[in-house]
């Protein structure tokens, strides 16, 4: 087994090397998204499952065996950030494929279909909107409001849509209606420490802290560097930059009183004219702000507004505070997550339960049918990074735990057969 | 006069309103700067002189009366700014022609050659390099190490001096030996307040203000924004973010201590990977800093280093300074002072005797001929900015101390001659 993981794990990230400098930058709907999908494709067309890629470009491997039913569905995505790491959803992918893998190596037939997922664009990296797919099969997919969003190098999401191969105005037509799945699990590196914190190999999920994102738009009046004196400045950047200070020390002091851990970070800078002998003129901070508790998260943002208040009087510049993104968190089927301790159990792996920091595709899925979410380490908690790492053998405990989960909900039928089905409003 | 040198500077800045809302972009060597040299060259045509392109790229426009004689040098740049306004550079290059074309209204012919220079190049917004026209004509140019800095869109130096129609590798043959010229002599606009503060018409300088640049390269730990704990993070930028308000706080304090006017600025940023889900693992920050007092100047950039260094030891980062630029300040020509400061009393126009912060292509020439370098106020202080500006009233104040400076230093010869000469050594 963990030779094969070994193999289809490299041959999903399509290299040799799983931790190359630059790390992998697979974009969302990126030529280099594309080239992952259709590894899928092939890994998958060998386990002998039907293979789809629906109106949004999110790629359902089929295992049907019943006309009509609803399928119990798994997976994750293969999108990146920039210099990114390959297990980041990869992960999950592979891990959905094992367990079929060993399903079928142990001669187990499921009676109920079963989907592999894997979704287009989780990331937000590209154009600060993430699960782009996971959006569309859900229903939450707001098309209208995401065409025109720029990347870097002012491509739009339609843009990129199109040049993957996909129609904008119908990737609302990837919609899954309620009777085409039954529930859903996706596995993930933890991209934290909690796991081994607490000296276990699992984590099970009961909730997932989403994000408030803000936008600081600072206007001072950029001017020469050399010739106006300090007192007459209205430096936009040097007016922010305790801003940066605050967003920290205020996460770090809250923590302490918060049973629910609350993390916040300015993680983006863009800065006008950006040029040596000028002063910054204009300063937009992109700030994220996390916890399951969503009145935590949302009494930070709020500070942070009145913060910003502050300093547009004391230093004579203008602030705009615009929330991006708000939603509350999201928790997870409790009897799933019984069911999936309970595996552990019997497994002897050693599971601890916990909430989940970052946001997956499984948060949108949850929102429509019962979802899971399991966690495996990763080394030093390293993630959106080219040093990320988990071991063969922690992708091993992950797929078997997929894979007793998939046997206990479809049934553990050992016979062979081969006969041809269809789900009901999959693609 | 006046409204020929409104028409002009319109020309020159190939616009009819002067405060377009985006201002010029101008850039070294684009295309935009080529074609505003083209705009010199027809005016300077049609002023009766010669002109020439040297190997760097400089206009030089030429009233010879004189073979083989040392010329009388007064000029600017037409370059700009991103998004800067159409004064700087462009006043002294105007007021330089305004010159000229008083004394051949008033049929005034000199006794020795004139030259009016368009520098090219003279901004470092584009490549973090300024003046690069008179470094070539100085001697001062060091083609290798500039060659294959680039700018923001990757492009280098070298490129786009070619794509200018121009060859790097003989950028060095602009050089112009002593004898080519007696002196040089700049108007500019102030780009600061003090000479409304001492509520006077024109400044005359003592001393220009060179730089210390520094960039500082910090690299903490890209990680996940969500899953991240607090007290686990190598955040690049929020360690980094209290050495903004130190170097603001810090100009401002010795400023009161110091006689001579000191000013900081952190004014560049870059940061990786700057996306939304992504503590920042890596920032670079670019500090300008300038006095005409070279110490005060040097032991700020000390105080930084050392203050770069505390950082680093106590948030676990590494911090980098490197040093891009440091030039001793410059000391202008007393007797040419003396000369200004008289023909202002002459002509009635109240001068005060003060110092630049910002960097001209005249520090260059001072370094090889007696120079000066004449100030007008420009509204508010306001420069490298869509709404700087200069009033025509003022543009001719300025034309008419050159025109008489001129005058003075080329005799005054009225009558009509029509010869062809040349200068030696100069294009």
């Amino acid at each position: 087994m963990q030779k094969w993981l070994d193999e289809t794990l490299r041959r999903l990230n399509r290299t040799t090397d799983m931790n190359p400098a630059d790390g992998f930058s697979r974009l969302s709907y990126s030529p280099e998204e594309g080239e992952a999908h259709q590894a899928f494709r092939e890994v998958v067309t060998e386990l002998g499952l039907e293979v789809k890629q629906d109106e949004a470009g999110n790629q359902w491997a089929m295992w049907h065996v019943a006309d009509g039913a609803q399928a119990v569905g798994v997976g994750s995505h293969l999108d990146t950030v920039y210099n990114g790491g390959g297990y980041d959803g990869a992960a999950g992918v592979l891990t959905g494929l094992a367990a079929i893998k060993l399903m079928k190596d142990e001669g187990v037939v499921p009676t109920k279909n079963i989907a592999v997922i894997c979704f287009a664009s989780e990331e937000s990296a590209r154009f600060g909107v993430s699960t782009i797919g996971s959006k569309a099969i859900t229903g939450l997919l707001d098309q209208e409001d995401l065409a025109d969003i720029p990347d870097r190098e002012g491509q739009t999401i339609r843009e990129v849509f199109e040049s993957f191969g996909l129609d904008w105005d119908t990737a609302d037509q990837a919609y899954v209606p309620d009777e085409g799945l039954e529930s859903f699990l996706e596995l993930h590196i933890e991209q934290g420490t909690e796991i081994e914190d607490h000296q276990a190999e699992v984590g099970i999920v009961r909730g997932i802290a989403c994000p408030i994102r803000l936008k600081v738009t600072v206007r001072g009046m950029a001017n020469h560097t050399g010739t106006t004196p300090m007192p007459k400045r209205q430096d936009a950047l040097a007016s922010i930059a305790p801003l940066i200070s605050y967003v920290e020390e205020e996460a770090l002091r809250r923590n302490e009183a918060l049973e629910k851990r609350l993390v916040a970070t300015v993680s983006t800078v863009a800065i006008g004219p950006n040029a040596m002998n000028v002063i910054p003129g204009e300063v937009e901070l992109g700030i994220d702000i996390r916890s399951v508790n969503d009145e935590a998260k949302r009494q930070l943002a709020e500070d942070i507004r009145k913060r910003c208040g502050q300093i547009a009087i004391d230093r004579n510049v203008q602030i705009e505070v615009e929330t991006l993104v708000d939603n509350d968190s999201v928790a997870l089927d409790e009897t799933m997550q019984k069911h999936l301790v309970d595996i552990c159990e019997s497994l002897s792996y050693e599971a601890i339960q916990m909430d989940s920091g970052a946001g997956h595709d499984v948060m949108n899925m949850a929102v429509r049918w019962p979802s899971g979410l399991i966690f495996i380490p990763c080394k030093e908690g390293i993630s959106h990074h080219p040093a990320e790492y988990a071991s063969v053998a922690d992708l091993e405990k992950g797929s078997r735990i997929i894979a007793e989960y998939l046997r206990q909900k479809t049934g553990d039928v050992h016979e062979n057969q081969d006969r041809s089905h269809s789900t009901a409003g999959l693609p």
